[in-house]
């Protein structure tokens, strides 16, 4: 039995596609089951709810566990404890960083989202695509691209998101991707914490141990608001768990832009971004995209 | 313009997917041309010359061109001065051991050859594969899995091969396997050196360096009686090069075994295999497979 999981504080390309790929290998003939690894954020439940699918379960790492990897690649994205001979498969649509003693089954494209990585394996290995999947594919498509305004998006997740959209009659795509953004942007319920953490991804590079959390919001004033208690909180997490460097990127996907906010070693910002730093803060106008705008210029000032 | 590239010292799985991936490409509407970054073996040419294709022409970089890695993912196996941005795609059966900053086209896959690999792509997109294409395919898994007696050699690489054998109205698989080896198996012409590097891969691991190549042959008695004259080649190339351990596969396909003699830390040869050494050598029955039986654990004795 394989578990295909998607990375810690999934997203909905991570757990659409955990779901999609499972489907797809179960058609092949392999025995597969799609998991998370923690818990969802209210986008996705938005989307599993529309459809009625239920959300997958979380699964807890075991050493006979056989894992595929989908929207991630970097262990320590993934499940806790894993180990090289764990991984079975790997798809995803990120910045490759392994260093295998096997060769193993792995496909990275630069598309907009794995998902739209999984529907082109549906194609190529003949196995329609039911209903309720196909609409998960074209959410997380949506949902990863914001809306095909992110930089990341191609030419061929707009080409794949339209004959899904077709397969499924789907009316307004622009509506249905602000209405998905919405549910994930109601900040009012949650706490410092979760905003902060809601959509966190670490990573480490020459011994700094770095983090980025990104809020996609239609409005910023409510969250402009909270930058005290925000930023407080970033300080107090920085130092639980030993973070050199903590940025949350505060998204407008109306007006398509980013404030940069961040606790911890300046430096590191000023040579990614070389911006005017203020209040914590570099604005960086069309940045919308964590893996294409945001993580690149940090690696580079890093290395 | 896509430049499709082979590892140093290329056999003839390097050269084939080279030629067969470009030809691929090109009928997805991409430019592409195959090409090679060094001389080919004996093996490689035979084949060639069987069906009368021509041998792709070298290329030297620069730093505008553009290149996809078939066959190999480490760069210090890859043409010169080679920098991620020139990467556009790997397609490869070895183990993966890249740090990126940019997402990429990347597949591998655990089969017994990068063919293999091509040729599922040839069906995934429905593109028809010519006769002289589908004799390359199946040469290069012949080759690569030493007549599928490799234990790299998968189900589907069998049943590949039996799909392209039967295209192409093929006899006896295993009387032209032979006949391809003995090709590549004439030592009498060869210094000690072009024996050494004919199929020859570096490898870093914690600072440390090491090479192993092979020489896969039906008869071990004429390079036994050269062993000295060997031995003492590799000591100058260590020296020469730089290397912590090289190590040299002298495979007998017929009786499947490995003699690997290596010269430089023989702890690490220690550590790896467990064996007695004798004569700067360790008798390894059952063993055919660089990548897969003496690579991992010599990077497993290094970590």
């Amino acid at each position: 039995m394989l578990y295909v999981i998607g990375h810690k504080k999934p997203d909905t390309d991570s757990i659409a596609a955990a779901v999609a790929y499972s489907y797809l290998l179960n058609k092949l003939g392999v025995e597969a089951k799609a998991c998370r690894i923690d818990d969802v954020n209210p986008e996705t439940e938005f989307v599993f709810n529309k459809f009625g699918v239920g959300i997958p379960e979380k699964v807890f790492n075991s050493p006979e566990k056989r894992f595929v990897l989908v929207d991630h690649n970097e262990f320590y994205q993934s499940i806790d404890d894993l180990k090289e001979e764990q991984v079975v498969q790997i798809i995803d649509h990120h910045k490759l960083n392994v260093s295998f003693l096997e060769p193993k089954f792995v496909r990275t494209e630069p598309l907009g989202s794995t998902c739209s990585i999984v529907f082109k394996m549906f194609k190529e290995n003949n196995v329609e695509v039911p209903k309720e999947i196909a609409f998960l594919l074209l959410s997380a498509i949506l949902s990863d691209t914001v809306i095909f305004t992110s930089p990341t998006t191609t030419e061929e997740d707009k080409r794949i998101a339209s004959e899904l959209a077709e397969m499924l009659d789907f009316g307004d795509l622009k509506a249905f991707g602000i209405e998905m953004k919405k549910a994930k942007a109601d900040l009012s319920s949650k706490t410092a914490r979760d905003i902060i953490t809601m959509d966190f991804k670490e990573y480490e590079k020459n011994g700094k141990k770095y983090a980025v959390g990104q809020v996609e919001l239609v409005d910023l004033s409510e969250i402009n608001s909270r930058k005290e208690e925000i930023l407080s909180e970033m300080r107090k997490l920085k130092e639980e768990k030993d973070f050199d460097l903590i940025c949350l990127m505060v998204t407008d996907i109306i007006n398509q832009f980013t404030d940069l906010w961040f606790v911890g070693e300046d430096w590191i910002v000023v040579k990614a971004f070389g911006k005017e730093i203020k209040d914590n803060s570099v604005h960086l106008p069309n940045v919308l995209s964590r893996k294409k705008q945001v993580v690149p210029p940090i690696e580079k000032a890093l290395s």
